[in-house]
């Protein structure tokens, strides 16, 4: 999938996206992550404790249902300014390995705050997006 | 649902606030709102040209599945100030009525922006949230 070069640089300055999982019964769960972009795939490192991870609702959804939708958005008390870039794909998770190692590598070199925290022991949440749909003032 | 002062107020000075929902599949979609929150339900005004709104993903998860999560969240780049509100609840459409009038004017008393808007000829979303879970900097 190639992006337009606004839309690529909108979501890899942005320091917050959501993500809105679902259950098998389809309730929905919407939570703000920090995240890398490669250009090809979303990661999001989980940072809370490891003991509690299996226990994330967020991962036990992606487990039951692999969909999922991410929003970068911008928002401005000047509506002309608003913008949004959402992304539709499928969600897995990673425990280990090289594309796990990589994350982690670009989530440190993006967010200064991770290169004190063990996310390299932690599951990782990749999205392989499907569908970019964009809007507002990119 | 008696909400502690903090989250209360949390909610009730954001701006902005992320809504996922679900279409009977499974596939999630999160969106950025705007919205009013009179203590009880929160309210979000349509603000789509009429003949689109029918189209619109949201209005057609909500009538298949009116599961939803809403998320009022704060980042920081000081991560200890993080901080969010999580709500789950369930979302129904109002095309017309008291309710439906009361939300429009308690979304025009938050947003100027709306006061020129024919948000009192829109659909409005309603949610009645069941359960409430926050977290952080509150």
């Amino acid at each position: 999938m190639r992006l337009n070069r606004n839309v690529a640089a909108f979501i890899r300055t942005a320091r917050v996206a959501h993500l809105a999982t679902a259950d098998a019964a389809g309730q929905p769960l919407v939570i703000p992550i920090c995240f890398a972009f490669d250009g090809k795939e979303f990661l999001s490192a989980i940072d809370e404790k490891p003991k509690r991870t299996t226990k994330l609702k967020r991962l036990r959804n992606i487990a039951e249902n692999p969909k999922v939708s991410l929003i970068v958005d911008h928002y401005d008390e000047n509506w002309q300014r608003l913008a949004y870039v959402l992304i539709r794909g499928t969600a897995k998770i990673l425990l280990r390995g090289k594309r796990h190692q990589r994350g982690v590598e670009l989530l440190r070199r993006k967010y200064f705050q991770y290169r004190r925290m063990a996310i390299d022991e932690r599951p990782m949440i990749v999205i392989t997006p499907n569908q970019f749909k964009s809007w507002g003032d990119l």
